[in-house]
């Protein structure tokens, strides 16, 4: 492209560098940026020059707060014993929104891929584990995707936490609600029959 | 959505203001930042904020320029008789990409279109009448959307400019090219039929 101003041009990089951004869409940002007040303008760059400078990672479970530990591990109202082990801080925020989770959590930061080159060693593995030696835990739930990542992460984090005697749970995969039978993967309807659990009249409770 | 943190909400709110971007794209953009070096963020926030603080727009063509006069108009290579009345600088980048124009540009900064509000007063049309009244043209070139505002504007700038006695195009409707006959609207194949031209071996010169 052609930009008549090397500030354009700088603005229109930036954005085109993030995820599902291309240099036009990019340009569209600008100059929609560019048609509003400059107050606003400078209030959205000074958003993300302070959300990377002074946000923060709480010291317990890993999740982004703003604090050293987060509201979820500070507040009096969640049952510490419960742990569930999530990817990263969207699957936090999709398990809070269901309002049926009261435990607390712990953030892996990413799963095991080798593919991709992420060890055990780049998640917050071992800090799960002494966090399970070090306080009481009654049951440590495994919420992880149900891809090739998330199975080996599992399978690995089965195996650090197993000794310790506490039950580990996975979420229940199957068919889900509103889901046709004939249009679900064997595999997922498979594992729905196996797992099948007593009718208790309506599911959602 | 429940954020764990407060900057992360104000910088996904920032993101979703933007058009196109809803409050799931704009968390994805924003934990894309988070993973990137504090460098690179602010780098990213100072252009947004420098973009609006210091882009100008030519006294001349009103395009968006780092200068008070843009390259087009201050450049000794473009035919300055030659005006190309544009919608906006996303135009001029088109048309420049073409390599096919050689004169100047004329910026309207939008078209006329009662029902968004905006009227001949809120766009740069007295001084472009003002630039032809001035100094000496030789074509204006009225480039503009084939819509119903393109349509109205064209017919608002013919009514103020016709008694300078300049000849006024418009850029040629018709079939693209690679376009398929049979797949044209009618209005589009019955104007490229009227105003056919003369066969000269070969479109691309």
């Amino acid at each position: 492209m052609n930009f008549s101003s090397q500030l354009l041009e700088d603005a229109v990089n930036e954005f085109s560098k993030l995820p599902g951004v291309g240099q036009k869409t990019a340009l569209r940002l600008v100059l929609h940026l560019l048609s509003k007040e400059q107050e606003e303008v400078s209030h959205f760059g000074n958003t993300l020059i302070r959300l990377k400078e002074e946000i923060k990672h709480c010291n317990i479970c890993h999740n982004i707060s703003d604090h050293q530990t987060c509201s979820i591990c500070t507040s009096v109202k969640r049952e510490k014993e419960t742990i569930c082990v999530v990817e990263d801080t969207r699957d936090v925020m999709a398990i809070e929104n269901t309002n049926q989770f009261f435990g607390v959590y712990h953030v892996l930061g990413g799963l095991i891929s080798p593919m991709d080159g992420v060890g055990p060693s780049d998640l917050f593995i071992d800090s799960l584990v002494q966090r399970v030696a070090t306080r009481p835990v009654k049951e440590i739930i495994l919420a992880l995707s149900a891809n090739m990542e998330g199975d080996t992460t599992l399978f690995y984090l089965h195996k650090r936490l197993k000794d310790f005697q506490i039950p580990i749970t996975t979420i229940a995969r199957g068919i889900a609600f509103g889901g046709e039978l004939e249009y679900a993967d064997e595999i997922t309807l498979g594992r729905s029959i196996i797992t099948r659990v007593p009718y208790e009249g309506s599911f959602i409770k």
